[in-house]
């Protein structure tokens, strides 16, 4: 995975049933219009029948302004029946980071954020607690304490909806938001990136690390994922682990844990903006 | 975990209810019958209100004649309401392979005993299916072929367990044995480890390749485990993974998986082998 | 990483100095001979101002016949300066497999390659040792025993470029050849791959684990790279580490040590033989 | 590793020439005063003859008061030349983290000792720059700015020593402190942990990312160790490793490095603080 250039590109992720003379066509559209390919990669699913590509060019050189990149783009994806998805290097998302009461993820994704490693910007926490207030002020960005019970959740929803909007967000990165969305908000907002902490399927639901506590594993895991309407289930974006052993205590799985999230949450956000991550079914394509 | 000293060993394994003075109750009695420890290491479970420990000592200037260790050793061990196993180094358990078609795990198996990473002997091979009787042959191994079905099961199993005698056999290894074996042939012979082809407890049970592929997890595991009559449920000796992406297919899931399966086998056998691992409840202490 | 598919497929591994164009003109190339390409990644070193790319397509319906393939593509190729190689997937490379007196990555070898793992034939093992001649009879290959010295190297040489000739060999696998090979023999004979006791460049030269011992590590490795005249320095395709501690004395670093050899050997020749290794300089780019 | 049980602990670590009866005599005397042992682990290095142990035991019930514990036990240690050292679970170790310009290791440590994942406080940075002071100053830690040149870093380290014999410090964390200590610093406070970006003892000195991404291999680390007067040869307390691909331009393997380096770092602090790590000669025993 490199980083990004210092000149701005483009990035296509396109999936289409799959057909003779995909990446010529594409890869054509790319050099007919004088831009220069850095990196391209593509993946047949053959038992779905299914064609996937990224592809990334510079834009210095390239001869057609972006605003009429998709339009020509869609000329010759229309045919194929493609679903694609264009970004420039250079455009930064709007990132939410929801929370509850733990700050680990947070402060890790703030943290790189002002590092440089995400081409994005964070404008916005929202939490169901106040704990987390004053790293959100500590760093200058807004904090909307935002409480959820089970009888004003769909109130509430309403409500962080309307404040993703008024914030222009892009990116809802949930960084142990303990609260399950619903149904209705995610149709309304589809992008969404959950940390679940344990290696999935293993121990999906409530207080995994009890759970592998208790079923005596010796490896404990994490998950990012797409958040879907059925818990836990959504198309798997990142994962990794970490050994334990007898000596570790469920506080122990916790710490460990929290290493493990942040480093696999960092990784999935990371990839996503930089368009590496194409959903199909429940299943992704990492281009990496 | 060292190699076997050149010099023979005694391994005591012990747990008991946690009280004051074990470590030194233990050690003291090690060292007023002359021995030198090599390796002691203790484990207490806070929650489980338990003491488990191993300690292992030079045979060689040790006061007691072998066969006085454990019934000296009893006197002490009784009034504390310890379980423990004594094992010298040199002793050699007698291990029976079952298998199905798949080599892989047979074939590491045999291949680290006759490299010496094994104290013990393979003198008898088990199998549902006659395919692997070449492999036996060519290891100078006895090969029983002993096929299954629903109906002949029990009938079956009781042909195994005389078999299992008639070779004095002390451990038996499923090297992916696909049969499920019943209750009534555990409880007469209680010491036999699995390799269970996923990261337990995701996809317990079967066809775990397919399902981690169906769900596009980015990691595929292996699990060693002793067997109990709750499938897939027995106490975890050892676990591992791999990394797996969206280029792998079932089959790619099937071939890495096969190397983990026989890496995770073999160092699940060779910490037995050693006296290293300690059940309690369905948990193990792995002392390393 | 895939599996071989069913059909044939012919792979095309290229690499020239970057330009505009070279996707779109390569793809068109498979895509106006009537080809469907099931794999296309590609990586331009921006410091090196090279492309590579690796491109595999099906050969049913490709229009081209086999044998007009290559001298159609040098009309494309040699324009560019590229370099490049074509292979196609059900063609078996042949292999030579040397030897010492270690047998864990022979018999690894010899066994992925009956189970299917490789595309490819072990017809040949040499070795510098007659120790091993029972392995090479119990798998049917013949075996080649020819001891070197310090003054009969040169001419032992000539001996076994003879026999690698007469045997038809595409590839030299080192499979713990404890003997330097000369310049003039890699000129003569320069597709043969390593695995190196350590996780390179710690520890390059002689006896890595037990230096490896004495500094104290907390983790080893074991490294696969195309032998160059430089020992030790060649081109790394891959590597793995596992962890140690201070119980494992060297003896426990060599054990460990072997599986890591096997496994990182195994998966370097694969990638090898899937025509997926692109070497430039002293680097490679792995199209997994 | 256990987190600190919510009781005091003391725990002891010892090394003294192997004989018989050295666990008996040390758990002894725990037992004895009316002790409670809840960690015992003990390892001998038979090459150099050497015991090594770490014991742990509550303090409450624990006939003698703290401060008669080493004058106690020193009558035991003398007579079998051990070297030992005590240590209280709630006794707060004082850390001073000297830094340069790059802060991830700094946010990191402070992160830690913030959420309760260290027993230690952190009263004191240290930098031969400006630039992190605003980092101390939100989290409300005395800043000390002493540039280093060639000709002033004597005079400067005893302004050094000076500020940490007045903070009282304990321990000292080079996090990314791109200067070498002297001699003379080093053998007036020996207890310095350093984070080097390379995997010890490849890459050893300046720039290892970049020689890492020019030798071409496929895995990086990065390693915590003791510091000593030569440098990067100082005895390794932990390490760890990530995958690197051709993709992986050098900002990417610093990138990658740094997460590395913040996770080694930090675990090897914690491991320090338990008392958990025994220096001998130039190599360590981790008690975990």
């Amino acid at each position: 995975m490199s980083i990004a250039p210092p000149d701005p590109t483009a990035t296509l992720l396109i999936s289409c049933p799959d057909q003779k003379g995909l990446v010529a066509k594409i890869a054509g559209f790319v050099y007919s219009n004088g831009g220069n390919i850095i990196h391209a990669d593509q993946h047949t699913d053959r038992l779905a029948g299914l064609f996937l590509m990224r592809i990334e060019w510079q834009l210095e050189g390239f001869n057609l302004p972006r605003e009429l990149i998709a339009p020509a783009f869609s000329s010759i994806a229309q045919p194929l029946q493609a679903e694609w998805r264009l970004r420039f290097s250079d455009d930064k998302p709007r990132i939410a980071v929801w929370v509850s009461r733990q700050d680990h993820c947070l402060f890790d994704l703030v943290w790189r954020q002002r590092a440089g490693e995400f081409a994005a910007e964070i404008p916005l926490i929202i939490s169901n607690h106040p704990h987390l207030g004053t790293i959100a002020e500590q760093f200058g960005i807004d904090y909307h304490h935002i409480p959820i019970t089970a009888e004003t959740k769909l109130q509430q929803e309403a409500q962080q909806l309307e404040i993703l909007q008024q914030y222009n967000i892009d990116l809802v990165i949930l960084a142990k938001y303990m609260q399950v969305l619903s149904s209705s908000f995610l149709s309304q907002f589809p992008q969404v990136i959950n940390i679940h902490h344990s290696f999935l399927p293993a121990f999906a639901g409530a207080n995994p690390y009890q759970r592998a506590y208790e079923r005596g594993v010796k490896i404990i895991g994490a998950t990012a994922h797409y958040v879907t309407q059925d818990l836990d289930e959504g198309p798997i974006i990142e994962q990794d682990v970490v050994r334990v052993s007898h000596r570790d205590q469920v506080a122990d799985l916790i710490r460990k844990g929290k290493d493990l999230e942040r480093m696999v949450l960092a990784r999935a956000v990371r990839l996503h903006l930089q368009n590496r991550v194409l959903v199909y079914g429940n299943r992704t394509v990492v281009f990496e």
